[in-house]
Protein backbone atom coordinates (compact mmCIF):
# COMPACT_ATOMS: atom_id res chain seq x y z
CA UNK A 1 0.00 0.00 0.00
CA UNK A 2 1.58 3.53 -1.42
CA UNK A 3 0.08 6.99 -1.21
CA UNK A 4 1.55 9.77 -2.50
CA UNK A 5 -0.13 13.08 -1.64
CA UNK A 6 -3.23 11.11 -0.18
CA UNK A 7 -3.46 8.95 -3.54
CA UNK A 8 -2.56 6.06 -4.41
CA UNK A 9 0.40 5.47 -6.64
CA UNK A 10 4.05 3.49 -6.45
CA UNK A 11 6.16 5.98 -8.05
CA UNK A 12 7.67 9.70 -7.04
CA UNK A 13 9.21 12.07 -9.19
CA UNK A 14 12.83 12.00 -9.67
CA UNK A 15 13.06 15.70 -8.90
CA UNK A 16 11.56 15.31 -5.64
CA UNK A 17 14.53 16.38 -2.89
CA UNK A 18 13.69 13.21 -0.79
CA UNK A 19 15.86 11.68 -3.30
CA UNK A 20 18.37 14.73 -4.25
CA UNK A 21 19.08 15.65 -0.69
CA UNK A 22 17.50 13.56 2.11
CA UNK A 23 15.12 16.89 2.40
CA UNK A 24 12.55 15.54 4.34
CA UNK A 25 11.18 13.82 7.77
CA UNK A 26 9.78 10.40 8.30
CA UNK A 27 7.47 8.56 10.78
CA UNK A 28 7.40 4.92 11.45
CA UNK A 29 4.12 4.19 12.90
CA UNK A 30 2.22 1.15 14.70
CA UNK A 31 -1.06 0.63 13.17
CA UNK A 32 -3.21 -1.40 15.08
CA UNK A 33 -7.10 -1.96 14.22
CA UNK A 34 -7.02 0.20 11.68
CA UNK A 35 -5.81 3.07 14.23
CA UNK A 36 -1.83 4.65 14.66
CA UNK A 37 -0.67 4.37 17.87
CA UNK A 38 0.97 7.27 19.41
CA UNK A 39 -0.32 9.54 16.70
CA UNK A 40 -0.30 13.13 18.64
CA UNK A 41 3.51 12.11 19.36
CA UNK A 42 4.52 11.08 16.05
CA UNK A 43 2.89 14.38 14.79
CA UNK A 44 4.45 16.57 17.42
CA UNK A 45 7.40 15.34 16.61
CA UNK A 46 6.77 15.80 12.86
CA UNK A 47 5.67 19.07 12.82
CA UNK A 48 8.67 20.00 15.35
CA UNK A 49 11.10 19.03 12.81
CA UNK A 50 8.90 20.76 9.77
CA UNK A 51 9.55 23.91 11.29
CA UNK A 52 13.44 23.08 12.00
CA UNK A 53 13.90 22.36 8.81
CA UNK A 54 11.54 25.09 7.05
CA UNK A 55 8.97 23.00 5.56
CA UNK A 56 5.69 24.39 5.59
CA UNK A 57 3.72 21.55 5.98
CA UNK A 58 -0.23 21.62 7.15
CA UNK A 59 0.02 18.89 10.12
CA UNK A 60 -3.86 18.68 9.96
CA UNK A 61 -3.90 17.54 6.37
CA UNK A 62 -1.03 14.51 7.16
CA UNK A 63 -3.47 13.53 10.03
CA UNK A 64 -6.28 13.15 8.26
CA UNK A 65 -4.21 11.38 5.75
CA UNK A 66 -3.03 9.27 7.95
CA UNK A 67 -5.79 8.19 9.77
CA UNK A 68 -7.36 7.03 6.21
CA UNK A 69 -4.36 5.43 5.55
CA UNK A 70 -4.65 3.66 8.91
CA UNK A 71 -7.88 2.56 8.62
CA UNK A 72 -7.21 1.42 4.80
CA UNK A 73 -3.99 -0.54 6.21
CA UNK A 74 -6.09 -2.28 9.67
CA UNK A 75 -2.50 -3.79 10.90
CA UNK A 76 1.42 -3.10 10.07
CA UNK A 77 3.22 -0.35 9.83
CA UNK A 78 2.62 2.57 8.21
CA UNK A 79 5.32 5.04 7.47
CA UNK A 80 5.45 8.49 6.57
CA UNK A 81 7.38 10.49 4.75
CA UNK A 82 7.10 14.38 4.56
CA UNK A 83 9.40 15.56 1.75
CA UNK A 84 10.12 19.31 0.69
CA UNK A 85 8.30 18.42 -2.93
CA UNK A 86 10.13 19.03 -6.06
CA UNK A 87 12.80 21.06 -6.88
CA UNK A 88 15.07 22.15 -10.08
CA UNK A 89 19.14 21.65 -9.29
CA UNK A 90 20.68 23.18 -6.52
CA UNK A 91 20.51 23.25 -2.48
CA UNK A 92 18.28 26.65 -2.80
CA UNK A 93 14.75 26.36 -1.82
CA UNK A 94 11.97 25.94 -4.12
CA UNK A 95 9.54 28.77 -4.34
CA UNK A 96 6.80 28.14 -3.25
CA UNK A 97 7.77 24.78 -1.22
CA UNK A 98 5.37 22.26 -2.25
CA UNK A 99 5.23 19.37 0.15
CA UNK A 100 5.00 15.71 -0.56
CA UNK A 101 3.31 13.62 1.66
CA UNK A 102 3.91 9.80 1.20
CA UNK A 103 2.67 7.14 3.21
CA UNK A 104 3.49 3.39 2.40
CA UNK A 105 2.24 0.15 4.41
CA UNK A 106 4.07 -2.75 5.80
CA UNK A 107 3.50 -5.62 7.74
CA UNK A 108 4.02 -5.93 11.16
CA UNK A 109 8.20 -6.51 11.79
CA UNK A 110 8.20 -10.15 12.50
CA UNK A 111 10.47 -10.32 15.76
CA UNK A 112 10.88 -13.17 18.12
CA UNK A 113 8.94 -13.23 20.84
CA UNK A 114 12.33 -13.98 22.92
CA UNK A 115 13.28 -10.30 22.85
CA UNK A 116 10.91 -9.28 24.57
CA UNK A 117 10.57 -11.62 26.94
CA UNK A 118 14.24 -12.59 27.64
CA UNK A 119 15.89 -9.29 26.37
CA UNK A 120 18.68 -9.09 23.24
CA UNK A 121 22.37 -9.31 22.75
CA UNK A 122 23.77 -5.25 21.20
CA UNK A 123 26.42 -5.41 18.60
CA UNK A 124 28.65 -3.00 19.34
CA UNK A 125 28.94 -0.68 16.33
CA UNK A 126 31.92 1.18 15.33
CA UNK A 127 30.29 3.59 13.15
CA UNK A 128 30.23 6.65 15.13
CA UNK A 129 27.10 9.54 15.23
CA UNK A 130 28.05 13.39 14.23
CA UNK A 131 27.23 15.44 16.40
CA UNK A 132 25.20 18.45 14.55
CA UNK A 133 22.94 20.26 17.39
CA UNK A 134 20.74 21.25 13.41
CA UNK A 135 19.79 18.12 13.26
CA UNK A 136 20.22 16.18 16.20
CA UNK A 137 16.61 14.80 17.46
CA UNK A 138 15.05 15.29 14.24
CA UNK A 139 13.72 11.80 12.36
CA UNK A 140 15.17 13.41 9.30
CA UNK A 141 15.92 11.30 5.58
CA UNK A 142 19.98 11.58 6.06
CA UNK A 143 20.04 8.61 7.50
CA UNK A 144 23.77 6.69 5.86
CA UNK A 145 25.34 6.45 9.86
CA UNK A 146 22.18 4.00 10.52
CA UNK A 147 22.76 2.60 7.18
CA UNK A 148 26.06 1.80 7.74
CA UNK A 149 25.90 0.83 11.30
CA UNK A 150 23.26 -1.57 10.44
CA UNK A 151 25.74 -3.17 7.92
CA UNK A 152 28.42 -3.92 10.59
CA UNK A 153 26.58 -7.52 11.19
CA UNK A 154 24.44 -9.74 9.68
CA UNK A 155 24.52 -12.42 12.95
CA UNK A 156 20.95 -12.62 14.06
CA UNK A 157 22.20 -13.01 17.06
CA UNK A 158 22.55 -9.62 17.82
CA UNK A 159 18.88 -7.88 17.78
CA UNK A 160 19.81 -4.26 17.62
CA UNK A 161 23.34 -2.17 18.02
CA UNK A 162 24.92 0.33 19.85
CA UNK A 163 25.99 3.69 18.74
CA UNK A 164 28.11 6.18 20.17
CA UNK A 165 28.90 10.03 19.17
CA UNK A 166 32.34 10.66 18.45
CA UNK A 167 33.60 11.46 21.78
CA UNK A 168 32.49 8.21 22.95
CA UNK A 169 29.67 8.88 24.76
CA UNK A 170 26.42 6.06 24.56
CA UNK A 171 23.77 7.44 22.01
CA UNK A 172 20.60 4.90 21.08
CA UNK A 173 20.10 1.68 18.85
CA UNK A 174 20.87 1.82 15.43
CA UNK A 175 16.53 1.61 15.30
CA UNK A 176 15.78 1.96 18.97
CA UNK A 177 16.39 4.48 22.09
CA UNK A 178 18.15 3.46 24.69
CA UNK A 179 17.26 3.70 28.83
CA UNK A 180 19.01 2.52 31.96
CA UNK A 181 18.31 2.28 35.40
CA UNK A 182 20.55 2.80 38.16
CA UNK A 183 19.29 3.14 41.79
CA UNK A 184 15.77 2.70 41.01
CA UNK A 185 16.32 6.13 38.82
CA UNK A 186 15.45 5.98 34.69
CA UNK A 187 17.96 7.41 32.58
CA UNK A 188 18.26 8.42 29.00
CA UNK A 189 21.01 9.94 27.04
CA UNK A 190 20.46 13.74 25.74
CA UNK A 191 20.00 13.70 21.89
CA UNK A 192 21.30 17.81 22.12
CA UNK A 193 23.90 17.13 19.84
CA UNK A 194 22.59 14.09 18.05
CA UNK A 195 20.09 10.73 17.83
CA UNK A 196 16.54 10.81 17.09
CA UNK A 197 13.93 11.59 19.76
CA UNK A 198 11.87 8.68 19.59
CA UNK A 199 8.04 8.76 20.21
CA UNK A 200 8.84 5.79 22.35
CA UNK A 201 11.10 7.20 24.60
CA UNK A 202 8.83 10.16 25.09
CA UNK A 203 6.33 7.92 26.30
CA UNK A 204 8.03 6.22 28.77
CA UNK A 205 9.51 9.08 29.96
CA UNK A 206 6.05 10.24 30.67
CA UNK A 207 4.71 7.44 32.24
CA UNK A 208 7.80 6.19 34.32
CA UNK A 209 7.30 10.25 35.67
CA UNK A 210 3.48 9.50 36.29
CA UNK A 211 4.26 6.43 38.04
CA UNK A 212 6.55 8.09 40.34
CA UNK A 213 10.26 6.92 38.84
CA UNK A 214 12.43 9.62 38.63
CA UNK A 215 13.80 10.30 35.19
CA UNK A 216 16.73 11.87 33.75
CA UNK A 217 18.08 13.02 30.37
CA UNK A 218 21.52 13.15 30.73
CA UNK A 219 25.24 12.17 29.10
CA UNK A 220 25.76 8.74 29.26
CA UNK A 221 29.36 7.14 29.49
CA UNK A 222 30.39 3.74 28.42
CA UNK A 223 31.37 3.21 32.24
CA UNK A 224 28.01 4.17 33.36
CA UNK A 225 26.58 2.31 30.60
CA UNK A 226 28.35 -1.03 31.64
CA UNK A 227 27.48 0.20 35.28
CA UNK A 228 24.19 0.17 34.99
CA UNK A 229 21.22 -2.45 36.76
CA UNK A 230 19.01 -2.23 33.93
CA UNK A 231 19.28 -1.63 30.15
CA UNK A 232 16.83 -1.50 27.68
CA UNK A 233 16.26 -0.65 24.02
CA UNK A 234 12.81 1.05 22.82
CA UNK A 235 11.24 1.85 19.71
CA UNK A 236 7.31 2.33 18.61
CA UNK A 237 6.77 -0.65 16.80
CA UNK A 238 8.16 -3.54 19.47
CA UNK A 239 7.73 -1.19 22.59
CA UNK A 240 10.93 -2.33 24.99
CA UNK A 241 13.16 -5.12 24.65
CA UNK A 242 15.92 -5.72 28.12
CA UNK A 243 19.12 -5.87 26.89
CA UNK A 244 20.64 -8.84 28.15
CA UNK A 245 24.05 -8.84 26.98
CA UNK A 246 26.66 -6.10 25.37
CA UNK A 247 30.24 -7.20 24.84
CA UNK A 248 31.16 -9.86 27.89
CA UNK A 249 28.78 -7.72 30.49
CA UNK A 250 25.75 -9.79 30.98
CA UNK A 251 22.37 -8.39 32.80
CA UNK A 252 19.12 -10.20 33.90
CA UNK A 253 15.69 -8.17 33.10
CA UNK A 254 15.13 -6.18 35.52
CA UNK A 255 11.60 -4.75 37.72
CA UNK A 256 11.70 -1.26 36.11
CA UNK A 257 12.18 -2.56 32.69
CA UNK A 258 9.61 -5.38 33.26
CA UNK A 259 7.08 -2.51 34.64
CA UNK A 260 7.46 -0.16 31.65
CA UNK A 261 7.06 -2.93 29.15
CA UNK A 262 4.31 -3.33 31.09
CA UNK A 263 2.69 0.12 30.82
CA UNK A 264 3.41 0.53 26.95
CA UNK A 265 2.18 -3.26 26.09
CA UNK A 266 -0.90 -2.14 24.79
CA UNK A 267 -0.90 1.61 23.95
CA UNK A 268 -4.43 0.97 21.74
CA UNK A 269 -6.55 -0.19 24.25
CA UNK A 270 -4.64 1.94 27.14
CA UNK A 271 -4.11 5.48 25.53
CA UNK B 1 15.78 15.01 -19.78
CA UNK B 2 15.30 12.04 -17.50
CA UNK B 3 16.28 8.34 -17.02
CA UNK B 4 16.27 5.76 -14.87
CA UNK B 5 18.39 2.49 -15.80
CA UNK B 6 19.46 4.17 -19.12
CA UNK B 7 15.29 4.35 -19.96
CA UNK B 8 13.42 7.61 -20.16
CA UNK B 9 11.46 8.18 -17.03
CA UNK B 10 9.84 10.47 -14.50
CA UNK B 11 9.48 8.69 -11.93
CA UNK B 12 10.74 6.25 -8.80
CA UNK B 13 9.42 3.57 -6.94
CA UNK B 14 8.28 5.25 -3.43
CA UNK B 15 10.75 2.18 -2.16
CA UNK B 16 14.30 3.77 -3.02
CA UNK B 17 16.45 3.73 -0.64
CA UNK B 18 17.36 7.01 -2.29
CA UNK B 19 14.56 8.53 -1.01
CA UNK B 20 14.34 6.48 2.49
CA UNK B 21 17.63 7.28 4.03
CA UNK B 22 19.97 9.14 1.28
CA UNK B 23 21.20 6.33 0.80
CA UNK B 24 23.25 6.71 -2.52
CA UNK B 25 25.51 9.10 -4.06
CA UNK B 26 25.81 12.01 -6.98
CA UNK B 27 27.88 13.58 -8.85
CA UNK B 28 26.58 16.98 -11.38
CA UNK B 29 28.44 16.74 -14.75
CA UNK B 30 29.24 19.61 -16.92
CA UNK B 31 28.51 18.50 -20.37
CA UNK B 32 29.62 20.82 -23.59
CA UNK B 33 29.32 19.48 -27.17
CA UNK B 34 27.68 16.02 -25.97
CA UNK B 35 30.69 15.37 -24.13
CA UNK B 36 30.89 15.11 -20.05
CA UNK B 37 33.64 17.08 -18.92
CA UNK B 38 36.31 15.78 -16.54
CA UNK B 39 34.52 12.14 -16.77
CA UNK B 40 37.20 10.45 -15.42
CA UNK B 41 37.48 12.31 -12.20
CA UNK B 42 33.77 12.33 -11.56
CA UNK B 43 33.51 8.35 -12.31
CA UNK B 44 36.42 7.88 -10.06
CA UNK B 45 34.89 9.26 -6.90
CA UNK B 46 31.56 7.81 -7.36
CA UNK B 47 33.33 4.22 -7.91
CA UNK B 48 35.23 5.23 -4.66
CA UNK B 49 31.67 6.59 -2.91
CA UNK B 50 30.25 3.21 -3.67
CA UNK B 51 32.56 1.16 -2.36
CA UNK B 52 32.79 2.83 0.85
CA UNK B 53 28.98 2.88 1.16
CA UNK B 54 29.10 -0.77 -0.22
CA UNK B 55 27.37 0.06 -3.13
CA UNK B 56 27.87 -2.88 -5.89
CA UNK B 57 27.97 -0.64 -8.20
CA UNK B 58 29.01 -1.30 -12.53
CA UNK B 59 31.18 1.67 -13.56
CA UNK B 60 31.28 0.61 -16.46
CA UNK B 61 27.63 0.51 -17.19
CA UNK B 62 27.41 4.03 -15.63
CA UNK B 63 30.14 5.36 -18.26
CA UNK B 64 28.07 3.81 -21.27
CA UNK B 65 24.65 5.74 -20.03
CA UNK B 66 26.21 9.16 -19.11
CA UNK B 67 28.27 8.93 -22.05
CA UNK B 68 24.65 8.20 -24.08
CA UNK B 69 22.83 10.81 -21.81
CA UNK B 70 25.46 13.38 -22.65
CA UNK B 71 25.26 13.05 -26.03
CA UNK B 72 21.35 13.69 -26.34
CA UNK B 73 21.88 16.22 -23.88
CA UNK B 74 24.12 17.96 -25.33
CA UNK B 75 24.85 20.95 -23.52
CA UNK B 76 23.88 21.41 -19.77
CA UNK B 77 24.36 19.58 -16.73
CA UNK B 78 23.96 15.84 -16.28
CA UNK B 79 23.38 15.03 -12.86
CA UNK B 80 23.69 11.36 -11.91
CA UNK B 81 22.24 9.46 -9.16
CA UNK B 82 23.50 6.24 -7.94
CA UNK B 83 21.51 4.44 -5.06
CA UNK B 84 20.93 1.42 -3.13
CA UNK B 85 17.84 0.55 -5.36
CA UNK B 86 14.58 -0.56 -3.41
CA UNK B 87 14.35 -2.40 -0.38
CA UNK B 88 11.75 -2.83 2.15
CA UNK B 89 11.63 -0.98 5.29
CA UNK B 90 14.31 -1.01 7.75
CA UNK B 91 17.84 0.12 7.58
CA UNK B 92 19.09 -3.82 7.25
CA UNK B 93 20.64 -3.91 2.86
CA UNK B 94 18.44 -5.38 0.64
CA UNK B 95 19.86 -8.84 -1.00
CA UNK B 96 20.73 -8.76 -3.10
CA UNK B 97 21.42 -5.03 -3.79
CA UNK B 98 20.25 -3.41 -7.23
CA UNK B 99 21.57 -0.23 -7.34
CA UNK B 100 19.78 1.99 -9.94
CA UNK B 101 20.82 4.62 -12.05
CA UNK B 102 19.37 8.41 -12.64
CA UNK B 103 20.24 10.74 -14.69
CA UNK B 104 18.58 13.80 -14.96
CA UNK B 105 19.77 16.79 -17.40
CA UNK B 106 18.88 20.67 -16.73
CA UNK B 107 20.51 23.62 -18.52
CA UNK B 108 23.45 25.47 -17.79
CA UNK B 109 23.21 27.33 -14.66
CA UNK B 110 23.28 31.14 -15.66
CA UNK B 111 25.72 32.43 -13.47
CA UNK B 112 26.71 36.51 -14.09
CA UNK B 113 29.91 36.74 -15.85
CA UNK B 114 30.97 39.35 -13.10
CA UNK B 115 31.27 36.53 -10.48
CA UNK B 116 34.06 35.15 -12.77
CA UNK B 117 35.70 38.20 -13.59
CA UNK B 118 35.48 40.52 -10.72
CA UNK B 119 35.01 37.81 -7.53
CA UNK B 120 32.66 37.05 -5.09
CA UNK B 121 31.19 37.78 -1.98
CA UNK B 122 30.86 34.74 -0.06
CA UNK B 123 28.49 34.58 2.88
CA UNK B 124 29.35 33.23 6.45
CA UNK B 125 27.01 30.98 6.79
CA UNK B 126 26.29 29.71 10.71
CA UNK B 127 25.32 26.51 9.73
CA UNK B 128 27.94 24.46 10.54
CA UNK B 129 29.12 21.06 9.03
CA UNK B 130 29.48 17.82 11.35
CA UNK B 131 32.60 15.48 11.52
CA UNK B 132 32.16 12.36 10.54
CA UNK B 133 35.31 10.68 8.90
CA UNK B 134 32.95 7.90 7.42
CA UNK B 135 31.45 10.07 5.03
CA UNK B 136 33.74 12.45 4.71
CA UNK B 137 34.89 13.48 0.99
CA UNK B 138 32.10 11.85 -0.59
CA UNK B 139 29.44 13.52 -2.47
CA UNK B 140 26.41 10.97 -0.95
CA UNK B 141 22.65 12.16 -0.85
CA UNK B 142 22.82 13.23 2.81
CA UNK B 143 22.70 16.69 2.29
CA UNK B 144 20.47 18.80 4.81
CA UNK B 145 23.83 20.67 6.25
CA UNK B 146 23.98 22.36 2.34
CA UNK B 147 20.45 22.70 2.44
CA UNK B 148 19.87 24.36 5.65
CA UNK B 149 23.21 26.68 4.86
CA UNK B 150 21.90 28.12 1.66
CA UNK B 151 18.62 28.78 3.23
CA UNK B 152 20.27 31.23 5.24
CA UNK B 153 20.54 34.06 3.14
CA UNK B 154 18.41 35.37 0.03
CA UNK B 155 20.62 38.56 -0.73
CA UNK B 156 22.08 37.80 -4.58
CA UNK B 157 24.75 39.77 -3.46
CA UNK B 158 26.59 36.62 -1.96
CA UNK B 159 27.19 33.94 -4.62
CA UNK B 160 28.14 31.42 -2.06
CA UNK B 161 28.52 30.98 1.67
CA UNK B 162 31.09 29.70 3.29
CA UNK B 163 30.87 27.12 6.17
CA UNK B 164 33.31 25.54 9.01
CA UNK B 165 33.25 22.43 11.05
CA UNK B 166 32.29 22.25 14.94
CA UNK B 167 35.18 23.73 15.90
CA UNK B 168 35.59 26.28 13.69
CA UNK B 169 38.00 24.83 11.00
CA UNK B 170 37.03 26.64 7.60
CA UNK B 171 35.88 23.90 5.31
CA UNK B 172 34.47 24.51 1.91
CA UNK B 173 31.45 26.42 0.11
CA UNK B 174 27.97 25.38 0.02
CA UNK B 175 28.63 23.64 -3.36
CA UNK B 176 31.58 24.75 -4.09
CA UNK B 177 35.43 23.86 -3.03
CA UNK B 178 37.48 26.70 -1.45
CA UNK B 179 41.46 27.28 -1.95
CA UNK B 180 43.79 30.34 -0.73
CA UNK B 181 47.05 31.65 -2.02
CA UNK B 182 49.77 32.38 0.74
CA UNK B 183 53.40 33.73 -0.27
CA UNK B 184 52.87 32.12 -3.92
CA UNK B 185 51.32 28.42 -2.19
CA UNK B 186 47.89 26.85 -2.89
CA UNK B 187 46.10 25.23 -0.28
CA UNK B 188 42.94 23.90 0.49
CA UNK B 189 40.83 22.26 3.49
CA UNK B 190 41.57 19.08 4.54
CA UNK B 191 38.52 16.73 4.06
CA UNK B 192 39.16 13.77 5.93
CA UNK B 193 36.25 14.73 8.95
CA UNK B 194 33.51 16.24 6.92
CA UNK B 195 33.37 18.14 3.51
CA UNK B 196 33.26 16.74 -0.22
CA UNK B 197 35.98 16.32 -2.55
CA UNK B 198 35.19 18.28 -5.65
CA UNK B 199 36.38 17.17 -8.82
CA UNK B 200 37.27 20.73 -9.90
CA UNK B 201 39.47 20.83 -6.56
CA UNK B 202 40.92 17.51 -7.52
CA UNK B 203 41.64 18.97 -11.48
CA UNK B 204 43.44 22.42 -9.78
CA UNK B 205 45.62 20.44 -7.52
CA UNK B 206 46.81 18.56 -10.47
CA UNK B 207 47.28 21.09 -12.89
CA UNK B 208 48.75 23.82 -10.15
CA UNK B 209 50.85 21.17 -9.02
CA UNK B 210 52.03 20.40 -13.25
CA UNK B 211 52.40 24.21 -12.93
CA UNK B 212 55.13 24.13 -10.79
CA UNK B 213 52.87 25.49 -7.99
CA UNK B 214 53.39 24.24 -4.46
CA UNK B 215 50.31 22.88 -2.97
CA UNK B 216 49.14 21.64 0.17
CA UNK B 217 46.12 19.96 1.62
CA UNK B 218 45.80 21.46 5.65
CA UNK B 219 43.53 22.78 8.27
CA UNK B 220 42.72 26.60 7.40
CA UNK B 221 41.72 28.58 10.57
CA UNK B 222 39.52 31.73 9.72
CA UNK B 223 42.41 33.65 10.84
CA UNK B 224 44.59 31.85 7.84
CA UNK B 225 41.52 32.55 5.89
CA UNK B 226 41.94 36.39 6.55
CA UNK B 227 45.21 36.38 6.32
CA UNK B 228 45.63 35.07 2.71
CA UNK B 229 46.56 36.90 -0.47
CA UNK B 230 44.29 35.20 -2.75
CA UNK B 231 41.01 33.18 -2.33
CA UNK B 232 38.44 31.39 -4.81
CA UNK B 233 35.84 28.96 -5.06
CA UNK B 234 35.04 26.01 -7.22
CA UNK B 235 33.42 23.75 -8.94
CA UNK B 236 32.80 21.60 -11.80
CA UNK B 237 30.47 23.79 -13.39
CA UNK B 238 31.55 27.68 -13.49
CA UNK B 239 35.48 26.69 -12.44
CA UNK B 240 37.20 29.31 -10.34
CA UNK B 241 35.48 32.20 -8.78
CA UNK B 242 37.96 34.49 -6.85
CA UNK B 243 36.72 35.69 -3.78
CA UNK B 244 36.36 39.35 -3.88
CA UNK B 245 34.85 39.69 0.01
CA UNK B 246 34.05 37.86 2.99
CA UNK B 247 32.42 39.97 5.55
CA UNK B 248 34.74 42.96 6.52
CA UNK B 249 37.69 41.74 4.29
CA UNK B 250 38.10 42.61 0.90
CA UNK B 251 40.87 40.98 -1.95
CA UNK B 252 41.88 41.93 -5.06
CA UNK B 253 41.62 39.06 -8.06
CA UNK B 254 45.23 37.48 -7.57
CA UNK B 255 47.74 36.24 -10.42
CA UNK B 256 47.63 32.82 -9.27
CA UNK B 257 43.59 32.33 -9.08
CA UNK B 258 43.77 34.17 -12.61
CA UNK B 259 46.16 31.35 -13.69
CA UNK B 260 44.33 28.48 -12.39
CA UNK B 261 40.98 30.29 -13.70
CA UNK B 262 42.58 29.58 -17.31
CA UNK B 263 43.99 26.77 -17.01
CA UNK B 264 40.49 25.00 -16.41
CA UNK B 265 38.92 27.30 -18.75
CA UNK B 266 37.93 25.20 -21.51
CA UNK B 267 38.75 21.48 -19.90
CA UNK B 268 36.61 20.24 -22.83
CA UNK B 269 38.73 21.44 -25.55
CA UNK B 270 41.86 20.88 -23.68
CA UNK B 271 41.47 17.84 -21.55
Amino acid sequence: MCWVDGQPADGLSVHDRGLAYGDGLFETIKVVGGRPELLDRHLQRLELGCRRLGIPCNIDVVREQIATFSAELAEGVAKLIVSRGEGRRGYAQPNPILPRVITLGSPSPNYPPAYAEQGVHLYPCSTRLAEQPALAGLKHLNRLEQVLARAEWQDSAYAEGLMRDMTGRVVEGVFSNLFIVKAGELLTPSLERCGVAGVMREELLHRASQAGVKTQITDISMERLLGADEIFVCNSLYGVWPVRQFETSVWSVGPLTRKLQRLVADLSSNP
